[in-house]
């Protein structure tokens, strides 16, 4: 295989809302992978594809001709997200080497306890010999089924390229991804992959969000730059009774979800907020927000390990009330955005599945067994062969 | 890798009554994969598991959750057949270098038309990533995708094995295997790969079973050794009158189902026969399903092609009323079975897998797309790297 290649990764999220296709110049360095994001768009799903996304993923009974018949269409629309990509970006098809494809997961259900090993599953769908074969290119696909069957909750997978892309001989790296829920990745100065630590940090915008959208009666449905935020009061007391939340006493690797920061708390604190004023609800639950994360650094990073910056990504980046709050609470550390190193924070999923198909491919194990759970590192996916296969395995002559 | 490989073959059948798991020596010789079966068992499925299976295949709607789940579980039970298998055979784990596992259908939807490409799609479960996972072994699974998104039916696969099992350079040969549905792959002398001609031929064992089922009120389900239809005598205008079913019109490529000779034609034959001896009917349309078979050679093969030799299979095989009624039609013909070849015809379809599994990870083609309607040839199915994986791509020095 040749020492640069051309990789796309493929990604949707659960919101249904498309294919996240990220174009990635991978080159080996000193054995290790060097990232450079040539060219990122999402490929929007029609409305009528998102609900029936939505739909499937929902715990409505339907017809498994459904799921069958939605995994081969999800398929059509991931080989377009490349061939779309590949015009854009004005590169032949033929120049790529790789695609790395997430797929649309419908059901994630990982294991509740470590042992018995394998009590987990999950399900990601958008057939990849559609993609193959629409493209030539060999795909390799569906990274969380092995990850499971070695014992872990098949996610978080993107630790993995964060180290890659934010790995420092000298000081302490650690990457805040702001999305609906809020999960960190550090990295130690001069860390192997499996020093690294990632854990959910708990709220990320979706406690705000839903907030905003009960408080504005669904006329916002987010706090824009955070500028609700930054006309309302933190109450300290709401603040106060907020951070009593059990999930932050736990120890990593730990995980949560829509069931512990959605629309349920948001309700509850409404509630506890009678009398107050919108902006100072919206501005007690951003501080909320930016403390959980903050926590986090300071009960279970900075005590144990350096830590020179953060890197902030994911919607919550854009919330500016939010960041300021968080660089407050952590005056030791710097606070950067994808952006300031010339990435783009919504390509950064994508680009995680292209490295993993790239290491796959390469007999190279992509899970970071600490902060999956899995017994033991193991080579991701599933590799569908394209016309390239035979070039991509050949000896050289 | 070496020339000769240990490579297994899995698989899971409709009526979804356990895995079959065959051990396959390959060995490579001018250019032709030889297969030498050394051990083949069945690992039956419990009777909730199956009916697991058999709810999720039905039209019945169910959570998403179920398959998910389902998927992950049969993963686990296709990978205790190869242990168990290994176990059987004396053979360690370590010495197989490939897994090929058809997986279970739950859904199959051919596409209607051959043109536009890509309307057709299919389900398969269980998961190989578990496979893999629990043994070690490179596993090659979900064959049936590919070959649809290249606009094929994503079926007939077993033919490709039949080339390979009993082509000849001096004389035309035929597989029929009589199933629920009869297939037929006819090899002509020295063919080439793309000269097999494969096509369902009609009824197989489904609708004796019916009859037989029905006019026994289920005290029996099939016609052990067709000993209840040799006792009978063929009622002429009866059989002539179900030998006008228009499927015998169509040429090839054709496939049919259980909605054209399952239990609505057994209803339909029972109540024509009224006054006739159960086993007079028996006899009708035990020759029915002779006739039909010896009709398909009579019309399409034997016009234009040499026939040394059929090969039969399936359960089918077993009743020897149909099997002498097949041979009085065809006198020019020699009727054999695959045990005549010492081989277990049980084995035959997850021999197919193995081979198929083989032939991917050597970068060869293994769909006839004359008989699955494909635009072209194309790699089967997707690779899960096991331990081996990189001494299986790896180059000799």
């Amino acid at each position: 295989m040749m020492s640069k290649s051309y990789v796309i990764g493929l990604m949707s999220g659960t919101s249904a809302d498309g294919v996240d296709a990220a174009l990635v110049e991978i080159e080996m360095s000193d054995g290790f992978p060097l990232l450079r994001l040539k060219t990122f768009q999402i490929l929007p799903f029609s409305k009528k594809l998102k609900q029936m996304i939505l739909r499937a993923s929902s715990h409505e009974a339907l017809a498994v001709d459904e799921i069958c018949k939605l995994n081969f269409q999800l398929g059509e629309e991931f080989a377009r997200a490349v061939i779309h990509l590949t015009q854009a970006a004005h590169i032949p098809l033929k120049m790529i080497d790789i695609i790395g494809s997430h797929g649309q997961t419908i059901k994630h259900l990982p294991p509740k306890s470590l042992k018995p090993i394998g009590f987990g599953s999950t399900l990601q769908i958008g057939e990849p010999s559609i993609i193959a074969e629409r493209t030539g290119i060999t795909t390799v696909a569906d990274f969380r089924p092995r990850d499971m069957a070695a014992g872990g909750q098949g996610a978080p997978l993107a630790p993995y390229l964060h180290y890659h892309l934010f790995r420092s001989l000298n000081y302490g790296v650690a990457v805040q991804n702001i999305g609906g829920i809020s999960n960190m990745t550090y990295i130690p100065p001069g860390a192997k992959i499996r020093d690294v630590i990632a854990f959910d940090t708990g709220p990320g915008n979706m406690l705000i969000d839903a907030v905003v959208t009960k408080l504005t009666h669904q006329k916002l449905d987010y706090d824009k730059e955070g500028k609700l935020a930054s006309r309302g009061k933190v109450q300290t007391k709401l603040l106060n009774s907020l951070l009593k939340h059990p999930y932050f006493k736990k120890k990593p690797p730990k995980s949560t979800g829509r069931e512990e920061f959605g629309t349920f708390l948001a309700d509850k604190v409404i509630q506890k907020a009678k009398g107050l004023k919108k902006e100072d609800i919206i501005a007690t639950v951003t501080a909320f927000t930016a403390y959980s994360i903050a926590e986090s650094y300071q009960q279970i990073i900075l005590p144990k390990f350096k830590l020179k910056e953060i890197v902030i990504g994911g919607g919550g980046a854009r919330n500016k009330t939010l960041f300021s709050m968080i660089q407050r609470l952590l005056p030791s550390v710097q606070l950067k955005r994808f952006e300031d190193f010339h990435l783009n924070s919504n390509a950064i999923e994508a680009m995680a599945f292209a490295l993993m198909a790239y290491e796959t491919l390469h007999g190279k194990a992509s899970n970071i067994p600490k902060v999956t759970g899995a017994s033991h590192p193991v080579l991701l996916g599933k590799i569908i062969p394209g016309n390239n296969f035979k070039s991509l395995t050949a000896c050289p002559k």
